[in-house]
């Protein structure tokens, strides 16, 4: 025993000593890796950033200010020394980003001899000055021994755009529920990467957490009163999400997935006994849906604001199973009368009308792969697909020509203990793909937070350090099959260090399970 | 296994009933139990807290409401209710609180009739009245159905006043580096169960984190560069405790637990291939330990601030294996030379000297209970002795007439992680005393987070909500044999709850191991 604990001690020393230099930031490190990244040799001193703009300030970047300045400059809070740090962007608009918002941005740091001139953020958009923002931060060191804060190895110039334009991570909010402060943690989290969707998969069979105005029973599915969501609070969050580029894609999974709906509304279930899939021949199902999906996308009563302005909407539609419709003998004589063939047409029927509320609530919609695997290219070309299944699955749904968000259960679902974030890391989307498959229709991808074994008390160190693999698969350019694994590792080291800085309880890195204990005495840059 | 899943389904629905009951607060909860709780059947409507006082306004109180403001009002932000809270404290002073600080207060919250009437915080001293204001938080609650906040069981008499004087947790910064914020959010934990000390153990055999300004290179001894605390954070840290009513009590553990001392000061350690106990013989130590102890506790050079105001320090002392003091032939002639037997000898020499530096340094010095084992009855009086061993010791302890600190091991170490809230609930420190003990001699304890496989990823749910049954085990009145423990997990439950809302990530109640992710989906309120 004890000759392996001194083995292993004698390692940490040997990988303290490289970690160091590291850590000493000699070669700078950010995650995502942006596209284009000069350094030089120079030490460049830096204290509280002080937002300049030549063409007016905007409210969402001076709030970014005030937040990067609290956790850049932790130490010495004594010191009010200030670096200028010009924002150049070409539209000031603070409208709601969509999938199309441009996201590049290049940051320009002077050398120590030039350290008058004021470093410099240019984006086309203010989410893309965020992006910058963030860059900056991760560069920002805080010297100990002279008690400063420095940048190293300037000049700096970084050039930088995102691969994919939906960057997401799914957060399920139904198996266990996480309180508005978590979920603004994830938010926060999530900026720190550069993902710019939170899905929120906010109902589920075993709980309906959210406010409904026009059906207020809705929420008697939640686990109890102060386990829900009121409209308040999420126009909070979807607010709090856009001051950091995070959109919000809320899902309502249907028809499966759905027991909890019946608890305020029993007459959208097929029974007492059996509750899911919701009851297609019921007068009151999709009038409740119209009217739930309205107040989320904005109805076009002209009078109800859309909580959710993000263009997508997820309607769920996975795991259907269509046993509670079988037995159930009104909804058998309504599917003859409606000329269906059986159960798998009732099933199609409830995925297009669906969708069709959506698209004329001036939504895109979002569906589960299984919608694909049924009906394929029978559904209208504007449905995304969510592919959840196998990887192979993407090339068919990419073939038949429609867009797609990636989510390979086996490499992206964080939920699944054991998948190491060098798996997450290499799970390259266009990988494997045939020459019929067009790649630009992959819009992005998500890593999924399910939560059936997540609650607050062991939510960020599962997805951390993890989702950050994920994250930089979507923004990074495409990763090279000679890529250095060790220098990624050393990156992520390094970042999940930077999130524990920042109050994030990432677990260590290698765990091979995710969120264990660290099993011996250590530093975080050499954790095992 | 289906039928299992459904067992249990059906026990947690069972469960949902009750506590519902309970979230909607008919029967208001408190952690940790007050002394005198009066409540009757009213429901008063509150608003935003406007803190009132007629004899001046305190920054510590101003501060506390706006914390409080924000953590309790989450929902409905754009309301602008007030209610107004007069809070009336004999004595305006912010003076760093010690031992004796009187932290009693009372809480009157009027019925609805009365809800024009402030409510009234009254109190001896600031600090008290922190607690009247963390006792007022616990009480609000947010009506979702009617989207305001409310009071239930009102009006409401408390009147409160802690068991014990020091209500401590330890945590080891050694074993792996807690960056500040994570500290600040243990302070902030700490003060939700009215706890007040933070038994900082800083350093340690593997790390020395802490920045001396007088002895620059012991820092040297940190893991890497990034993971130390600067004197200027740790000032920061102490002031952000005092505004809680937190209490920062430092811990150099000497002589043992001291090899990282000699990265930075080789001539305080016997050899560099047997580097603790600290040397006693070399000219180095002493001197080394008197100005480092200066800096935390004031020296009497008259221009040192004490970086840390609490009254006690706390010294070390466990665990000295004599083995690198035997082998060492310099040591061995220096023990002659002194006129020592052998290594007993210069450990109680340690012990005195480090004792006696204290001393001077008006400072009361705690060190561990192997002091006393070995030494008894010899040491002086005013050493406090930290009880970690067997329960039993605590009795020979006090029976000698040592003031005593409580942290058996058994029963109140976090880092054991099988040990439920149940036994840490049921360590009662007065239980088998002899009659030749005086329990007035006992200060207090500590719950003890040792970090050996602790880091930021899992500190708060191994902390959580266990500690909380220490918590009140030090606060609130003896519990009774016939206490109803089902009661008290109730409360328990809720407090977990609480601090989830709070944004602490605490752990299911009754995990038959700490830190387990929860088993099966459901509410925070039933959570197996």
């Amino acid at each position: 025993m004890f000759q392996a604990s001194y083995f292993l001690l004698s390692v940490g020393v040997l990988l303290q000593v490289l970690i160091v230099v590291n850590a000493e930031l000699i070669t700078p490190s950010i995650w995502p890796q942006p596209v284009e990244f000069q350094t030089s040799t120079g030490l460049t001193n830096v204290g509280l950033f002080e937002y300049t703009s030549k063409n007016g300030a905007v409210n969402t970047l001076e709030q970014a200010y005030k937040r990067y300045n609290a956790m850049i400059f932790q130490h010495n809070t004594e010191s009010s020394d200030t670096t200028p740090v010009e924002v150049i962007v070409d539209d000031n608009s603070e409208a709601y980003p969509q999938l199309d918002t441009d996201e590049s941005y290049s940051l320009t740091i002077p050398s120590p001899e030039n350290s008058g001139e004021p470093i410099k953020i240019e984006a086309k958009t203010v989410y893309g000055a965020l992006y910058g923002l963030e860059s900056l931060s991760q560069l920002v060191m805080y010297d100990y021994d002279k008690q400063r804060y420095i940048i190293s190895a300037t000049p700096i110039r970084i050039s930088d755009s995102p691969r994919y334009k939906h960057r997401g991570m799914l957060l399920d909010t139904a198996r266990h529920f996480q309180p508005i402060p978590f979920i603004q943690r994830v938010v926060d989290s999530l900026s720190y990467s550069k993902y710019n969707v939170l899905h929120w998969h906010v109902v589920d069979t075993q709980s309906f957490p959210f406010e409904s105005k026009t059906y207020p029973k809705l929420w008697k599915g939640a686990y109890t009163k102060p386990e829900r969501y009121s409209q308040a609070d999420i126009k909070d969050l979807v607010e709090y999400g856009r001051l950091r580029g995070v959109k919000v894609m809320i899902e309502f999974d249907m028809p499966g997935h759905a027991s909890s709906w019946c608890k305020g509304y029993p007459e959208v279930c097929p029974s007492e006994t059996c509750t899911e899939p919701l009851d297609p021949s019921s007068n009151a199902t999709f009038p409740l849906i119209r009217s739930l999906l309205g107040e989320c996308n904005g109805a076009n009563d002209g009078n109800t604001e859309a909580l959710f302005p993000y263009q997508f909407i997820h309607l769920g539609g996975d795991e259907v199973d269509y046993k509670c419709w079988e037995n159930d003998a009104e909804i058998q004589q309504w599917e003859k009368e409606q000329g269906f063939s059986g159960s798998e047409d009732t099933y199609k029927y409830f995925v297009e009308q669906t969708a069709s509320i959506a698209r004329e609530q001036n939504r895109l919609p979002v569906q589960w792969v299984e919608v694909f695997e049924h009906f394929g290219s029978t559904l209208s070309k504007d449905i995304v697909i969510h592919v959840w299944k196998e990887k192979t699955t993407l090339d068919e749904v990419l073939s038949a020509g429609y867009k797609a968000l990636l989510s390979n259960q086996d490499d992206w679902y964080l939920d699944h203990e054991t998948t190491s974030w060098q798996t997450m890391y290499k799970n390259e989307p266009t990988a494997g793909l045939s020459k019929s498959s067009d790649p630009s229709l992959i819009l992005g991808g998500e890593s999924c937070m399910w939560a059936e074994n997540i609650d607050p008390s062991d939510l960020f160190n599962t997805v951390w350090p993890r989702a950050a693999a994920v994250g930089e698969v979507l923004w990074s350019p495409k990763i090279d099959d000679s890529v250095d694994m060790d220098k990624v590792e050393n990156r992520l080291q390094t970042f999940r260090c930077l999130l524990t800085q920042r109050g994030i309880s990432a677990a260590p890195v290698n765990n091979h399970r995710t969120r264990m204990a660290p099993p011996n005495p250590g530093s975080c840059y050499y954790q095992r």
